[in-house]
């Protein structure tokens, strides 16, 4: 944690310290216990004043949860777009499994806590999803006139992802080791690509 | 809805029938629209008597969508244990996509609505999928000293197949038939399948 300051931030840059602290404090734990006082005391200011840049607690913890999503999408993008479909799949991959394990309590509380059924993180989660959907497709070279039953496939595949990876994580690996799950994720991609080539055929 | 009747009943035959009464109403509107003064009113008994047999309106719509989950899996279940897993597989898919296309606004005020993130939910979703994660690996002979890869990509294709109806009905058809809906379902569970037990290899 950064050291208390009272520094007159503008509203933009208190707002933007105050969500940079909850995204640090939820590496460690479930949304749920990023807790408002703690992020108050952190950035020197009190809790009233936390409440005047965000309406409530759940507002500041979609914001959080916002700047999470944003963090690893940022994680799952290539750095080389010079780099083939594939060879960028399994580099987003590796990012992704190394992303969740490193954030699996703040992980597993987004996807699967109390704060799942919240409309803003509902829209948060479909917003994601679509864009990871969307980055697959660009990865791959598919165009906006191909059969409609792709974009769905891909879809269904980053659902897949979540449940597996979600299962992974509870089960505490179920003696599957990292390389087989990234094996696993990648396969199954390709595989349900051609599964729905072969059904648009 | 059946007449309103003040017959005396035991206390788990009253609990059955206002557990059946909410399953009717939820085939036709959301969860959160299931109203127990309505459930109360169907029957013929008043709202604090209903509070008598459960303890929230929560708890009421938990035992809803109990009641509904179990539904959907009876549904899923092959009337003819003596058919092959394959056409089993087709029969059950089918089931499934009639019985979400008829019950369209409960389906997804469960799987995405505000209720989703309630834990008791949660834990019904859990335990339906790995209902249905079983039934599959049963289907196809799968025995508990096979390739974990394998229930892992079967459960994953549960949280695919959720996504992918999910989003199809949510995109009104998306272009996409019932058909070439039912045949994506089928192929990516045989693709996964594979797919998972070439990482095993």
């Amino acid at each position: 944690m950064p050291t208390p300051t009272r520094a007159r931030l503008s509203p933009e840059e208190r707002r933007a310290q105050l969500v940079a602290l909850g995204k640090e404090m939820l590496s460690t734990r479930p949304i749920d216990e990023v807790s408002v006082d703690d992020i108050a005391a952190a950035a020197g200011i009190s809790r009233g004043l936390l409440f005047h840049y965000f309406a409530s607690k759940r507002d500041f913890h979609v914001a959080v949860a916002t700047a999470a999503a944003e963090e690893m999408l940022d994680n799952l993008t290539p750095k080389d777009p010079d780099v083939d479909g594939l060879d960028q799949l399994r580099s987003s991959l590796t990012a992704l499994i190394d992303y969740v394990d490193a954030h699996r309590a703040s992980y597993l509380s987004l996807v699967r806590g109390a704060m799942s059924g919240d409309p803003d993180m509902q829209a948060l989660f479909e917003w994601t999803r679509a864009r990871v959907t969307v980055r697959v497709l660009e990865g791959f070279g598919y165009r906006p006139d191909g059969p409609a039953v792709v974009p769905l496939a891909v879809r269904g595949w980053v659902g897949f992802v979540e449940d597996t990876v979600t299962t992974w994580l509870q089960g505490d690996g179920l003696g599957i080791d990292r390389d087989a799950m990234l094996d696993l994720l990648e396969r199954s991609l390709l595989a349900l690509i051609r599964a729905a080539l072969d059904v648009a055929r």
